[in-house]
């Protein structure tokens, strides 16, 4: 057993609850303060509520402290995308091979579950008192409720806008960097079919891709999905078009007509919910004066496309345990570890993130990706050392996220090159990948 | 005349007080807050004093509102810089034509210079009293003295480290970076020969360039030289080298064995001078709410290597000056135009002088450097309109940054690719000129 220590992590979040859980198993007195009431007893939302995707870097990180049984039955599988063309018809493109899906969670209910499982390995959860501000040189934090606590290490999982973070900028020397889309994204709602079950296909994130701006939908456990429309703030397909119910219907008419029957609660989901921005935050070094370290959001803001933001924390932990095994108790050279091991694989999912926005919305219904994309599940499925899609290594493995980045250039600059001299008319088959698999070794020599 | 606003400089620094200047003789009314006690009663420094470079940016943003003649007394011009090589031996290299020159110059005393005309002009200056917050819905600035006060207009002219940026990051969809170099800096002096006069050439910027890192000079009216030592925080050259007196002699005998003689003051220049950092801040937008806005080291702060930091603040004032006259009293357009235009010069600047610090410490002392910088210029004298070189487009024009920045690239492939075929052992002539731009003029087309 390591060297008890009293650890302060800062936000209840899913990050912080998971953290917390690693560092009580190691033996850590840890206490949680968040700023909002116990989601568990006031019944209200967890903040942001673009559906998750928990995919298998966060499997991976909830089984290494037992947290993925719990969390098993809330989520529903996902095999692949189903694009809703904008003449109505739809096509789908499975995610990886027939057994690999990501999985739609709630991030209250998961939150939830994670506090619960906290609190059951002894980690204190102190609610309505965040992290107003951290004295980095002498140590002391202080809290909303006005109370100062002087802990021998201090987690900053404060998310997106963290308070453990802004203190960290006061210090000379601290890089940062806030970059917002020009992009927002507003909730909504497709409520379960008359009599239970799902309006469209259950198994599937549905997307209705419109060049610069789209519609997803993911599966709830009730019947219903939780809906996201990306658009630009201003421009064509902008926010700014929609002014009121008579605008809001000809744009929806215009762009998701196939949704309006799906979307009773359309009009009053439009207007009370806010159009809320997307970031990308970086900063560095994330760990000040050995003992005070960001993790999570608070040092990687990403934009959510890839469905990576939770899955990337969650894998922080791991990684920040894997460090504590190696280093044992000189926390220095722990947090030393994961600062440096870790910021690369951040800035990589970040870029990451952004890119597959433009695939997301722009690319999933070009013949030439779709193409692309059947090629990259044969050729895979014959050679599954020789060729992983990019997709594959990002979601369904815990190759560093900077590698997978690297892979994904390669592989564009090579499909760009090779898919020219294919047939595209003709669905990819066995001799096909055989050919392809041939010029992709020769490309990589 | 126009329709006379009450407007708010928050920060009496050179670009603040130009810009005062710049919008008193408009006919508004102006008031200038600085934090600072004023410099001229105090006798103080002006804050940082890596020493100056005035060029044609800043004198043509100075002669617009005849601020140029109380200044030209101060400078002493600079035609080329002087190499002092690791074996003792120097080479000069000028910076352009003949009679092109960048101004050494005293930032205080400049700045001094400066709020003595825009009293002259009208212009209230208010001390010790700096903008802490600016509440941007209502216009309201607070004071550190207590006051608020609530102008028409408000400009944050308050620096890299500005305070109504500060209040601009708390809004939504703010983009901002702050990025630190590993190098910090640190100020020496050479002090006036004995008996008066310069101990080195008086006309020349002085660099001892050592590849990662370099000491500079630049001369003073009085025959002393400002000197500035930039170099890694850590490592080999680095701060972290010199913790004595033993290890600074040996730091500069390995290094600057020939500046030892110059600097009798060297021990306690070194130890009583703090090392600092160097930041690059990018921010977007520098305009709120129509009538607040950001200018100079506040919207762009920019490391000191192209001497461009103070021009490019001045050339700020020019350019909203030029959008005033376009678009007269709608101030949200004039302010509008400003940020549009000068955005994308700005962001060109910050990486020229990135690129100019690899130039300055790495690649002056590199042979073929040498000639294709003496190429550059029989080339340019010989055709001057077909081939300006980024120096001097920089530093010897009005072309806005971002035109140097991609003319430099485009320099930097053609040279790349000319270079080897060409004699180097010789002296570039009228006959490798004529050839050259033949070349050139190819390679464009």
């Amino acid at each position: 057993m390591a060297q008890q220590k009293e650890i302060a992590v800062m936000g209840a979040g899913l990050v912080g609850s998971l953290l917390s859980v690693y560092l009580a198993k190691e033996g850590h007195k840890v206490t949680v303060y968040e700023r909002r009431p116990d989601m568990r007893q006031a019944n209200i939302g967890g903040g942001r509520s673009i559906n998750l995707a928990l995919s298998d870097r966060g499997w991976k990180a909830l089984a290494k402290v037992g947290a993925d049984k719990p969390v098993r039955d809330m989520g529903i599988p996902m095999y692949g995308r189903m694009i809703h063309h904008e003449d109505g018809s739809t096509s789908y493109q499975p995610y990886g091979k027939e057994d690999q899906a990501i999985y739609s969670v709630s991030r209250g209910g998961l939150n939830q579950v994670l506090m619960d499982y906290a609190e059951q390995h002894g980690v204190e959860l102190v609610f309505e008192n965040g992290c107003d501000e951290v004295d980095l040189d002498s140590g002391v934090a202080h809290l909303s409720g006005g109370q100062q606590v002087h802990p021998d290490l201090l987690f900053g999982a404060d998310g997106a806008f963290s308070r453990v973070r802004l203190s960290m900028m006061k210090t000379d020397r601290f890089d940062y960097q806030q970059m917002y889309l020009p992009h927002g994204y507003k909730e909504l709602s497709i409520p379960a079919a008359t009599g239970g079950g799902w309006q469209i296909e259950k198994n599937a994130l549905h997307i209705w891709p419109r060049h610069d701006f789209m519609l997803i939908a993911l599966p709830n456990l009730d019947g219903s999905f939780t809906c996201t429309l990306f658009a630009p703030f201003e421009g064509t397909g902008g926010f700014d078009q929609v002014t009121d119910r008579a605008s809001l219907m000809r744009y929806f008419e215009a762009y998701f007509a196939d949704a309006i029957p799906l979307m009773p609660d359309l009009e009053e989901d439009y207007f009370s919910n806010p159009t809320s921005s997307l970031v990308t935050v970086r900063c560095y070094p994330w760990v000040k004066h050995d003992s005070i370290a960001l993790i999570g959001d608070a040092s990687h803001a990403i934009v959510p496309f890839y469905g990576q933001g939770m899955n990337s924390g969650f894998e922080d932990c791991d990684v920040l345990h894997q460090c504590m095994v190696q280093h044992g108790d000189d926390w220095p050279a722990v947090l030393d570890a994961y600062q440096e091991s870790r910021k690369p694989s951040a800035d990589a999912i970040a870029d990451l993130a952004l890119q597959n926005f433009v695939e997301m919305r722009d690319r999933v219904d070009d013949p030439s990706f779709l193409y692309r994309k059947k090629l990259e599940k044969v050729l895979h499925e014959k050679y599954p050392e020789d060729f992983i899609p990019q997709y594959t290594q990002v979601t369904f493995s815990h190759i560093p996220y900077e590698k997978a980045l690297a892979a994904g250039k390669e592989q564009e600059a090579f499909f760009t090159r090779i898919l020219p001299k294919l047939d595209m008319e003709k669905e990819p088959d066995s001799a096909v990948a055989d050919q392809v698999a041939e010029a992709w070794r020769t490309y990589r020599n």
